[in-house]
């Protein structure tokens, strides 16, 4: 069950409305690194992690709340960008070059279907969707996936916080920039914890390693006539799991032959073998 | 440029054809963290790589072009699968309630539109999309998506391991779960190197940590009324990344106003504030 | 700002588990019209309200929150109903036909992705998406979506309902469906109040009549043959908006002329007029 | 069954062409609520319309059948705005600060795709999809969808007829304005028909109300610490279906438990609990 | 401007019901080559044909039109095959395995979503989306395009005939079938016309021969080790467009280098050279 | 199984960088008819050849691995356009109207998400879909397919050869055009052999034709009051498949009945006829 405050978190006032960094700012919201992404990702391992483990449940469910939150803050933020956007008369305001670039490169659906609101999309007008995010009932895949979301989620942050001298919007990337430096230490910790507890470093650790084929598990398969990637440390020593000890094949042999299904029965109506052409 | 070889790398042969496992192989094909995504995102990470990295480059285009063959093996797989099943009155065929669970249990695309062959699409029939991959031109970050992925599909993998006794079947799982195993260790690795080299954990290494919020960099805030979450090592104590200390914010306070935003333009024809009603 | 309560707010507890049901349930989490529309619609909706309106904001934010809730609720109802199914050797259980029915019926994500958990998509494995929701910043058109999404809604809760027996499933369903009742009635009601406000019912309300084509504004057009159209009350009589009186026009005149566009210039290479191929 | 007749319903000439127009103006060919959703949503809720209902099944045929005429007008609007654009040398051009602005921000596709002509896209360039329509059996429902759509769409027609000073487009636009306000007029009256037919307000009105609970059918539950939203008319007085008074609850009360789901079978290699790691 | 006429222009009555066939015959309605996909394809091809080809224009917007009527007999048949499905009880119906295993297979939207009508969406449920169509300018490409989808439409149609033994529905496919087979034959023909008028078979045949590298424009690379693809004639002899004559090349040479591109401005937040690092 | 070499087959050098001209280069990677698409629909058409069409096979392959080549060389030169951009404080560089242009038109994910390297998306943003592609098991649909792509292909390669006059970018535009030039000819000339050899140009062509309405299956109904359609050579005379004559209906008559279909089980919840409401 959620409550809701009204104040925002962090303040969201940008110092000059921008159209077309509102445009920019909508990656941070439905991207796929964007805060719709990691909300929806935290909730959804939460609401799926099983008795026994309560303590992951509540950190999930508190950083998923947290997130929605930002969700709120961006939402604020590109509502204010867009502030005193005119419809009226467009293509007379497009005489004059310095604003037909603003009027040519902004979302025209956030003139047109959000009445200068923020959209559940990227900056290109992409729309959110279910399958940016990873719930797997394992959690530490899910960590791991989580650590890559906030580590592409900085990213994204950074290079907006590069694009704008607004000193407001500053102040809030600066915000989600520390967040997203909490998160990475966070989910580094908890993917360490859980490694340590499970002793492996292979996901999932629960599967009999005898199972899988151990002969090819620690060889770099050189796929190309270059050698460069022989240079690094994944090509000899130990592995940072401790499992084994790293090998570097320059020409990868093949097992398999060269594949020959039969021919389907006549009422797929495929293509007969030649001969029966 | 790439060049192809006929033979499979590995074999790819189930003992007895099986048209409801061949819908849920489909998953390791199509699905978000099929061997399409991973053969994708390494190849556009690779060709993305700049001067000066090159042993980047080549791990990423040798990695994604062996992924490409591990497509051609499932779709092979698929194909045998669906090996000899007859289209022809079908609605009789369910007569029998065995048969019955399968005709009504497989993907009807298998039969309609693929002619019994395998489709770029997952386990329920959703298409593979270009949003399912990343290249940031950050390698950390890119690497962490890229070891997050291999967690993600081994997990995969290792489940539908379980959900089969076919001997050719769990032979071909039995590989990938393994390359998967070795990627998930090649992956920690150059983690691990690109983290040394950059002298930092928290992604982008490159970014000034005096812009951001640096006093909200290491808390977490319990957004609940539940405190479970302050039990794990990510509450207190030195962060993994050794750039401070974690802390605990039981309460987590607002900066932010209750946002107001000004009525928008006329033109815009949005709902006027109560008193111009 | 978001604070997370660990109860549901109502109870989500199935009687016994059923992995088909647990497919179908899905539809009112990540479906076109399920829980995380609702949520996401009536979230953005109160984020972008602008100062004046408060009263709205508050109450969609309140409404929005509340969902939030029923996606947990749902969630936590899909992961029961999969409760204790187990992935070993399906292939061998299928030979039992009720098994087989079930294993062959189920999603197959909810066994590979998932982990038994609930997925942010609909009954089908379609994943959820942006453009399921609309906020358009004018509140009346806004409202008459939300009691569109509520009615759709409660169509499809009712139509669960009657697919099963199991009465745990059905508490927590007579829950969402009274709410949904609720939510009928609160929008018809904000939609009444609205419409009286600004004193036309014609969205929205703001454009001057005098600019659209009033002389063809109450006719009913019949581009058929038929004729039933015109037993209905909008054919005749005056309009609810009460703004003039319907018309019925047995053969729609046209305006217009047989369109004639002149070629495209070369550079384009679409085909050429006949006389000069 | 349909037939065509070559001319246009209603004329569709822009005085000058102006590609950056023409991408806007996809937002009403295209979009969650342009012609192509309403043409599609009308055709299949009629052609579901079952026996005993035929006055409905020709009104939703003969306004869908309308509807689809309105794509046309729009198509050949957009190929007109595109008229005499010309790909040469594109980058010399840009040098031109003006002409860049409408090179930069014109709709690439509709240069290298379509050949100048319109796509059956939105103004972003997303392409429309089967899952922006509703028709579900139930009337009354599907008429509140319909309503719903028609006030979306013309709000977002009156925001382009603000954006144009070009006499043609404004005619155009003036003919879909009324369009859309006669269509509002007309849902609003079959749904005001079908409400006193059917004997209630709350959709499916065929569903016994002692089955949902009564008892919270009618609170606004307050999810915040503010409360504006209790000035509204939807928190005390009668519903607007007459089935009762609304009441508002401060203090959201919770039934449910903490939820709790036992671990899952091993074969599905989740995390195990905290005691068994 | 459109006309409906309420026939059928065909019959659409299966002898009896079967849920799981209304599923798979969906492909037909709203698939990649489905009958929304031809409707749509030759409409918006036939509203940006230019003055002076009036003769294709009209015949697109024939064939469309007919389309739109194949649309409406599918949707016809899909909620017959769904007649007197009952939602009761569902769970208790799965007791009976035969039962279970068409309960299980259903389109679970069928029920929940669409009240037992059609959908617009495929055999697996995908909603039907704008990106299926292409509509280019060029007729000649377009019309390749129009051939491509009658071939795999009716080898789609041809394969649900031969998985039912319904008269009705046979009856009803042997007319699409029959109607694909004229389509095949008209797109042919108008092939054949235009490539005789434009004077060439490569399309677009206005684009300038000498500026495309024509030396490397009849050669089959052979990307393999393999040699099979040499046994076709269309690595040797005169090409079917008569502009030259197929060769062969064993091993492709290559004429770009290895790429190096140099690294990206700091502000990207890119990985920086390994000397830099 | 796939080998790499590290050289382009051709160079991918552009003169000059061009941010906007990188966006729409786009299209020729991940838009509908792009690189992805040709590669994909080769490889998995190939992947499904059956025993007995080991040349198709063969072919299928090498043409599917030589264009994954041609996204490498068209990603180089996306990340080469994109050189040099910088995002050091956008908003300033926006005061120059010529700058704006550019930085108000450029894909915002290549600066935000990629980090100036390219996307596996079309010229607006749109990701890469599986649904681009069709496998069908039936090579000669799947031949017509291919030579649609080709031609679609070149179209769109020619397009953007007009748009620029960069020499580096326009000689590996003469490249791709040349070589869609030889794949059209490639697939003309198999689907010419295929039906030869299958006897037949209706596919699939091992459908028995008596079982289709042959009595429709050679007439073009005329849809509209329009008869320019009369004029074209698919009117009267032989069918280019030489399987009968065509002939021209100007009525097109309706063998269908007015549907009518029973109402719905009660449990559905749809409106009740008229008659019961």
């Amino acid at each position: 069950m959620f409550l809701h405050d009204k104040h925002l978190q962090f303040e969201a006032k940008p110092v000059n409305p921008d159209p077309l960094m509102a445009k920019k700012v909508q990656e941070l919201i439905g991207g796929q690194y964007g805060e719709m992404t990691v909300a929806m990702q935290y909730l959804f391992q939460g609401w799926g992690v099983r008795a026994g483990n309560e303590k992951y449940k509540d950190l999930l469910l508190d950083i998923g709340t947290e997130e929605l939150g930002h969700i709120e803050m961006l939402a604020t933020m590109v509502a204010r960008l867009l502030e005193g956007t005119s419809l009226d008369h467009q293509e007379e305001a497009m005489k004059d070059p310095a604003t037909a670039a603003v009027l040519g490169g902004m979302n025209p659906q956030h003139a047109i279907v959000s009445g200068l609101n923020a959209r559940p999309a990227d900056s290109i007008g992409n729309p959110w969707q279910g399958n940016y995010i990873i719930s797997s009932g394992n959690l530490l895949a899910d960590f791991r996936s989580n650590l890559s979301a906030e580590s592409q989620g900085r990213v994204q942050a950074v290079r907006l916080y590069e694009m704008t001298n607004d000193p407001g919007l500053r102040d809030m990337l600066a915000v989600l920039i520390a967040r997203d430096s909490y998160h990475q230490n966070l989910w580094m910790q908890a993917i360490k914890e859980l490694e340590e507890k499970e002793g492996s470093k292979i996901v999932p650790t629960t599967f009999d390693r005898a199972q899988q084929r151990e002969d090819i598990a620690f060889s770099l398969y050189n796929h190309s006539q270059s050698e460069e990637s022989k240079e690094g440390s994944w090509a000899e020593g130990e592995t940072p799991a401790g499992d084994g000890h790293f090998s570097y094949v320059e020409k990868p042999p093949f097992e398999g032959e060269i594949p020959s299904i039969p021919p389907s029965p006549k009422s797929v109506h495929n293509t007969l073998p030649e001969d029966k052409l």
